[in-house]
C-alpha cells in the first residue's frame, strides 16, 4: 500500500465517521430539544444535508469522498482506476469508520456507545424509498461525473439527500456503511440490526438503477476528470 | 427519433417524475409528522427547492432539463432548434411523467395511488398568484438563458419555486405538467381536477408574459450558450 | 433616454416590487399558517433570502440589481458612471415598483389594497438596528465591487440580510423604498407611515458608515468590472 | 505597522464583532419568539451559518478573514508569512471585536451590556463536542487551503458550523474569542465566564487535532494561493 492509498483510507473512514456522527448526534439533539415530529426531522434532514457538503468539499480531492460501499461499488465498476483489493479496503474502512462516528455521536451526548437499535424499519414501502433514495443518489453522482461536472457533487447530493429525508417514507438511509453504524446507536437515528439486511439489499438495487440510467442518457464519459480546478496561483 | 432525442425524452420522463414524487412525497411526510401549518408548507417549498435544484443539474446536459411545458413552449418559440414534433414529445413526456411520479410518491407512501384529488382551489386571487409564480419563473429562466448565465439556473429557479410556494396565495404550481399530475393523489398535494383548467390558463398567461418581459429587458440574446463548461480534463 | 436606460428602469420598477411582493406575501402567509411568532419570522426571513438571490441573479445584467434608493445613492457617489438625473429616476422607479410590489402581494392573498399600516417601530434599539442592518447591506456590496468579486452578490446579499432579520431587533428593512412600501399594507410586514422617517434617516446613516468602512478596508478599486463572464459561447 | 495591517486589523476587528453579534443577537430574538427549543437552536444555528459566511466573503481579501484566533494560530504556524508580533495583534483585535459585538447585540435589543453569563457549560462530553466541532473547522480551513480551493471556504465553514450547532452537545462554540465574548452576555448564547478556560483549552487541542489530520492526507502545499480570481475586467 502506498502513501496516496493510506491517505485514501483515512480519508474514508474519517468522513464516513463524521457523516454518521452528524446524522445520529443531529437526531439525538434535536430529539431532546422538541416533541414536534416534523421539526425533528427538518433538524436531522438540514444538519445531514449540510454535513455531506462540507464534507464532500473537504475530502474530495483525497480519493473522491464517496463514504458509501454503493458508491465506491459503481466507481470501480465504471472506471477500474485501482483494483478490486484497494476498493474491499475502501468499503471496510467505510463501515468500520461509520461504527466510529456512531460511537462518538453517542459519547458527545452521553448516549450508551455501541448500543443495539431496537427500532424496526421494514416493509414494501419502506424498501422501494430505499431504491428510489439510492437509485437517485447514483444518479447524481455518475451523471456529473460523465458529464465532467464533478465542481457540483458536494451541494447536489447534500440537496438530494436533504429531500429525499423526506420524500421517501424511509428517511433515505441509501448508504449501507452508514445503515450498519446506525444499528449500533439506541438513539433516534438507529435502525434495528434485523432490519438492516433488507435495507442493504434495496440500496444495492437502486444503485444498480441509478447507475445504469445514468450511463444510459450520458452514454458517452467525457474521459478522466481532474476534481476540480485549483484556485489560480499567485506569482 | 435519433437516440439523443431518445435519451431527452427519458430525462424529461424521469426529471419530471422525480419532481413531482418530490412535491407530493414531502407533503405526504410533513403532514403526518406535524398539525402546524405552517411547518409543514416550510418543509414542502424546502424539500421541492432542493429537489428542483439538484434534478436540474444532473438532467440539464441532457437536453435542458425542462420538467415543465410552458418552459418547453418558450424555449421552441425563442429557439426553434427541434420541430414542433421534438416539442410535443417532450410536453407528453413532462405529463406522463409527471403522473407516474405521483403514483410513485403515493405507493412509497402507502397511499392510493392514481386517486383524483378532492381539493379545490381557484378563484381570482389564487389564479393570479398562478400567474405571478410563472411569470417570474419564465422570467428567470429566459433571463439567464438571454444572459448566457446558464449556470446559475438550477439554483435560481429553486430559489424562485421555493420563495413563491409563499408569496403567492396559491402554494405555486406554476407548471401544467406537475398540476395534471398531482390532482391524481388524494393527499396534502392535490388539487381537485375541476380545478386543473383555470391553473393552467393562468400558468400558460403567466409563462407568456415572463417571456415577453425578458425579451424586453434583455433584447439581444448572447448567441447560442453550451449549458456548462466541464471541468478541465487531466491530461 | 436611450433604450439601456428604460430598460434599467424597468429592471429597477419590476426587480423592487417583486422583492416587496416576497417579504409581504411571504408575511402574510406565515401568518395565516401559523401562531409560532418564530416560525412565522422564520418563514419571511428564509422567503427573503431566497428572493433576493434569484432577483439579483435575474436583473444584475441590467443596470445593477440595486432595488434600493441608499444603494444607488452610494454606487452614483463611488462610480459616477451615469447622471444625477438618472440616479433620481432609478430611485423613483424603486419607490413606485415598491408600492405595486406590495399592492399586488395584497391583492394575491385578497387583503386590502394599499392600505396603510397601523404598526409602530421604533426607539433607539430599533434604530440603532437599522443603523446596523444597513451598514453591512452596503459593506458587503460595495466591498465586493471594490474587489471585483461581484459574482458573489446575490447569495452574499441574500445571507446578510437572511441573518439581519434575526440578528438585529428591527427584523432589518435597510431599504428606504422598501421602507415606504411597507407602510402601505395593514398585514404582518407593515410599518406606520409615522414611523418611516426615523427609519429612513438611520438607513442613511448606516449606508454612510458600511460605504465608508468598505473604502477603507479596499482603498484599492479594481478597475470597471463587468458583473460576470457569460457562459462560453459554443463554436 | 504599514496600511494593509491596519486593514487587516481592522477586518478582523470588525468581522469577528458582526459575527458575535450574529451568534448573540439571533439567540435574544429566537428566544423572545418560541419556547420550543429546537426552533430557537435552528434560527440560531442558520443564522449563524449565513452569517459566517457572507462575513468570511467580504472579508477575506482583507487578510484572511481569520475571526478566530485558533484559525490564527494555525495560519501562522503553517505559513509564517507575517511576523509574531501581527499574530498576536490580530489575536487581540479579534477578541476586543468580539466583546464589541456582543455589546453591541445586546444593545440592539435593550438588554444589559457586558453583563457576565450566569449559563454553566462543561463536563466530559461538552467539551470532546468543543475538541470535535474546533478540529472539523481546522481541517475545513487548512484541507481547502492546502488543495488550493479556498474558493469554497466561506460556504463550507458556515456549512461545518451549522451543522456542529447540532450534532455535538456543546453547541460549538469553537473559537476562543466567540466564547470569551460570549461569557459576557446574560442572554441565550451566553457561557458562564467559569465555563470559559476548560472550553478554551479542548479548542486549542481540537484544532492542533484537526490541522495535522489536514496535514497528514494533504501532504503537499499547492503553494501559495491567490485567494480567489477578480472577475474579468471590461475592456
Amino acid at each position: 500500500m502506498n502513501a496516496a492509498t493510506g491517505r485514501r483510507l483515512l480519508a474514508e473512514f474519517t468522513g464516513t465517521g463524521l457523516l454518521v456522527a452528524v446524522v445520529v448526534g443531529s437526531g439525538i439533539a434535536a430529539t431532546r430539544l422538541s416533541t414536534d415530529g416534523a421539526l425533528r426531522l427538518l433538524v436531522n434532514s438540514v444538519v445531514t444535508s449540510l454535513g455531506l457538503a462540507v464534507l464532500i468539499l473537504v475530502f474530495i480531492q483525497a480519493g473522491g469522498a464517496h463514504f458509501n460501499p454503493v458508491v465506491t461499488a459503481a466507481d470501480w465498476i465504471l472506471g477500474r482506476r485501482y483494483g478490486l483489493g484497494q476498493a474491499a479496503a475502501v468499503i471496510a474502512c467505510q463501515i468500520t469508520g461509520a461504527i466510529a462516528g456512531a460511537a462518538l455521536a453517542d459519547a458527545m451526548f452521553a448516549e450508551p456507545v455501541l448500543s443495539p437499535s431496537r427500532h424496526h424499519r421494514g416493509g414494501p414501502p419502506i424498501l422501494l424509498s430505499e431504491v428510489v433514495a439510492t437509485a437517485g443518489l447514483l444518479f447524481v453522482i455518475v451523471s456529473l461525473s460523465r458529464t465532467g461536472r464533478l465542481q457540483h457533487v458536494a451541494w447536489a447530493v447534500a440537496a438530494w439527500i436533504g429531500a429525499a429525508y423526506w420524500f421517501t417514507a424511509s428517511t433515505s438511509f441509501a448508504n449501507p456503511a452508514v445503515t450498519i453504524a446506525r444499528s449500533l446507536t439506541s438513539t433516534y437515528a438507529g435502525i434495528a440490526p434485523a432490519s438492516v439486511p433488507a435495507f442493504i439489499a434495496a440500496q444495492l438495487a437502486g444503485g444498480a438503477i441509478g447507475t445504469i440510467l445514468a450511463v444510459t442518457i450520458y452514454p458517452v464519459q467525457c474521459g478522466r476528470i481532474q476534481v476540480e480546478q485549483p484556485a489560480q496561483l499567485a506569482g
